[in-house]
This record gives C-alpha cells, structure tokens and sequence, in this order.
C-alpha cells in the first residue's frame, strides 16, 4: 500500500515554505515543491476580513501545494501521510501546539504533536510536530533538524550550531539535547547596518567581495570586548581613516560571528551545520578562535535533514 | 579688564546647545542659554543651498546666543573670550580639528585647539577644543568633562562612566587619561525596542516606572552569557508567559546596562558621573555586578565641568 512506502514531508519556517515527497524506507527525497510562502505572510494574509478559521485557511493552502508536489512527481498522493515541523506550530501557524520540554531525545520520542484527522475529504491524517523549549529559549523546526542529522554527531556530545539570522547552539550529550541558546546575529547585523549610527560607515546594498582579513580583525576584537563597544569601532574605522565601508561590512560580520562563537565550550566536537554562504566565515571564526575540534555538515545534508527526520519518526511509529 | 574675570563656555553636542558666562576665578557659571541647536541640526540646516560658508554659519548662529546670553545676563558681553568643546570640531561642526592623543593629561596640556581670530567683527577670539582619539575610539567632549571633574578623581586612578546613548568609560592612571571605551548601549537599546524582532514583547511609548526585580534579572542573565542570545530571551519571556512587556524593559534594560558594566576592571575605583534617569539603574547593576569602589559624581556637577574646564584652562593659559 502506497501509504507505507512514501510520506509527505513539509518544513514549514517563518519565511520559507517546502514540501518533499519522501520515501520512507531511506528517507531520500524523490520530488520537491518550495516556492511556497512561510508562516509569517500566510498569517498576515490570513488576517485580513473575509477568510476561513485558521485552520482551514491553513490546510487549504496545503492541499493546494500538495496537488502541485503531486503534478510533479506524475502521480497521484491520496492516502500518503503528511508530516509538517517548524512554525507551523506556532501561534501565528495553522495550529500552536505546546513546546516538548528538554532534556529531549535525539529519536524525537517525546517530541509533541498532534494529528488533524481528515473531515470529508479525502487527506489524510496530518502529523503536525511542535517545537522544543528551554528555561529561556525555544526554537520550533531545528530539532526536527537535529533529529535528522542524528547519525552524524558520532560521539553523540558536543554543540550543534545553525547559522542564520537567529543562529542555534544545540547542545548534545549522549542522545539527548540537553540545551540549546539563540543568537540574534544576522538580525544585529541587518539592525546596525540599517537603522543605526554605523550605517554610514558601510556599504549600501549589496554583500561586498569577501575579505578574510578584516573578517579576522573582527574576530580577534570580538574575543576582547563587549559587542556593545566592538561594534562602535566601525564607526571610527571610518573616522579615523582606517577602514572603508566593504572592510567595515566583514569587520562588523567577524564581530557579530565572533561574539556568537566566543562563548562556545571548549574540548567539544562543533557540528557547524550548511550555514549557506556563512559557512566559510563560520569555520574561519573557529579557527580563529582556536576550536579545533570541528565538523561541517554540508548543506545539503542539512537541507535534507527534516524529511529524514519525518521518515524515521514514521518508521519507528 | 572684563575679559581677565569671565569666559562664555559653550558646550556644543550632536543634539545639544549649552552656553554658560562663566566666573573665571572659581570656574561658576553665572547665566545659562541651554536651547540651541545640537551640531547635527545644524550641519543639516546648513547644507540646505543658499547658505554662507560653514564657518561663517556656524559663527553667525553662536554671535546670536551670545546675543540672548548676553539680554539673560543682562549685560554686555563685548571682549569677553569664547571657549568651545564637543562635536563643534567635528566633521560635522564648525570647523573640523585633529583629534588630541593618547595619553592625555588631566591638565588639558595636550588638547588640539585653534583660535578663531575675529576678523572685522567685535567678536573676540573663539577658542575651539578638539576631542580625544585612542587606535580605535573617539570623543569629542567628555574629555572636557574629564578636565573639568578632574578635582574629584581623589586617587587619580580609576574608570570614569559617562552614561548615556554612547556612554564613555574613561581609564585613568595617575594624572593621565590612558583609554577609554565608548558603549553603543542607549543606541541598542533603541534599535532593538525599535526595529528588531522583539518590538512586539516590549512596551509601545513611554517608560514604565522602575521595576528593580527584573532589571537586577537582567544584569545576572548578562553577566553569564552574550547580549546576542540574551536579547533573544525578551521575545521568549513573552513567548513562554514568564514576563510581561512592561517587565520585559527593565529586563532588556538590565541585559544591557549589565552587557556594557561587566567589563569594568575590579579593584579600581569606578567613578558614575550623573547620567540623569540612568544613575540609579547604574548604580543598582555596579552593586549586583558585585563592584563595591563606586562614587557617584552628581548630575549637577557633571552639568558644569565643562563651565569649569573651560575656566581652569583660562587661567592656566
């Protein structure tokens, strides 16, 4: 029965939107839809008079995607189940679900979630999975991540780091996420670079060439002093004729990359997870910062790593 | 002769215009005009076309404050000199100087000023004071304030705080400014209230009254961890229903005022000057942040030392 061999995975971020067709056996994706729009504009567009319960405005737009993951792949989906992570959980998703708690395991077992059954039409049961909260923290989406990057911290200890605009330091002993911290490092850079003092101090629009070698001086400042004085160095760089705006850009990222990774445990393995374009400045601020002991999950493992998380937990049901 | 008895002092910042006729002898200002234009509105009124030379502007613009100074004091003020710090020498002021380096003595010795000779005016000479740069800072001002303070530096050793937008911690040794750090914390706390992802846990207008439980929260959570994981915590205090938005100010106010003092060198004297609404936040983070050697200078003193700088220059020159 189709059903057991094949699921519909959907990683469902604030501003990103992907549907997978998975087979369930090895979770290797066979077809992908990912022009859809992320929660945050789905909650937007929701809002305004005149439309369904939220729910069902929700579920709606998901049909709707599936039967274009459906055109896709050549053939008909009814019957295969759906499983969704990451906002769509939250309280501006389709539903929000209560966070699991830490400690939590890296099989996902005490993951919450919950199942919207089918009213009268012909979908199948949807398996939506909530987020992961701390004392002070919460993500909802990485640690489907983590789950399906599971086989690759192989000492099962160390720190799990998602670079991003709220990059996350997940924290691994034995099978078990223990804690994890947020750093709102891509959204300093863009608030700095955008509304701040330091704006004119650097380039207007786009991501200049790469220079490792302020990148580093940003780093080295970083591991001194406080991010709130580091940062207004870019603002005398300027003043006293010592940077440009395209140094002063890698200059700020090597701070605010410094600053995050400063505070990393030492004698741990690092599992630096894709990070796109961050990737390079990542492993560099590393090894500026003498951690040694660091692994890179390629991009495409990571971008892969909630439909294998979704086929495991659908294996394991 | 007048001019050996008094000075006008001017103390010209960014947003603020202060002018003081100041007794010489013991450096105490006998009338004040305090409600003038700061550099920035200045510099951006006269880059409007059709305007005089900048100098010849700016000179204009201070001979009529010296004019309602002088209807205040309700006296002529003909012959008596004109004394001028802060952003009025910079590239943005009236005439931009060289920044004086470090290190910078108490006494004023080294300070970079020029004369501004009168020319066909009645004006008599206008000395203008530059500001202060180390290799990767710079003020234009407080070290007037410095100058002026200088009496109450007892052990001449120590931190000096300016609190503020950018606040200032000045390292003293001896008889000598020998750094100093600028702090961005008022401007972050602006951008992240403002334009970041955590507007919405924080409170829409004015300041709520003072909330010492979760200010004291947020000064320990700083002293742990980075400002770019412990902002986040502000959304998530409003996530997990642990603070509310009015609880969440003092808590980010806390993160930051924490952020900037947990720097500070122990066992030296750390001097807290004024700092308006600020001072008691400061002080209640240097006591939690378990620095015992704080006096505080107060508001109304820090008010007058460039008055007071300005005079012990007079009457050393």
């Amino acid at each position: 029965m189709i059903a057991t061999d094949y699921l519909i995975s959907c990683d469902w971020g604030t501003s990103s939107f992907r549907l997978y067709l998975v087979r369930v056996s090895d979770g290797k994706i066979l077809h992908l839809v990912d022009n859809g729009l992320g929660i945050k504009e789905m909650y937007t567009n929701w809002s305004k008079p005149g439309n369904p319960a939220r729910l069902e405005y929700f579920l709606e737009y998901l049909d709707f995607r599936i039967y274009l993951l459906s055109k896709k792949a050549g053939r008909k989906l009814d019957g295969i189940p759906v499983l969704i992570s990451g906002m769509a959980s939250s309280s501006i998703g389709m539903l929000e679900l209560p966070y699991s708690q830490l400690p939590f395991p890296l099989s996902g077992r005490k993951l919450e979630y919950t199942i919207i059954e089918p009213d009268a039409t012909q979908r199948p049961p949807i398996y939506l999975w909530s987020g992961l909260c701390s004392e002070h923290d919460v993500m909802r989406g990485e640690e489907s991540q983590i789950i399906g990057l599971s086989d690759r911290f192989a000492s099962r200890a160390g720190v799990a780091i998602l670079p991003g605009t709220h990059s996350k330091h997940i924290f691994l002993e034995g099978e078990t996420i223990v804690d994890f911290h947020t750093y709102m490092t891509g959204e300093f850079f863009a608030l700095l670079s955008s509304h701040s003092i330091l704006k004119n101090s650097l380039p207007e629009g786009k991501v200049p060439p790469a220079d490792p070698v302020y990148f580093a001086k940003g780093v080295r400042a970083a591991k001194e002093l406080s991010l709130l004085t580091t940062s207004f160095h870019v603002r005398t760089n300027e003043l006293l004729h010592q940077l440009g705006p395209e140094q002063n850009f890698h200059y700020l990222s090597g701070l605010l990359i410094g600053s995050e990774l400063r505070e990393l445990p030492t004698g741990v393995p690092v599992y630096l997870c894709g990070g796109g374009r961050l990737r390079v400045p990542y492993e560099r601020a590393l090894e500026i910062l003498g951690i040694r002991q660091v692994e890179v999950i390629g991009a495409d493992e990571v971008e892969g790593a909630v439909a294998r998380a979704h086929a495991l937990f659908w294996r394991n049901l």
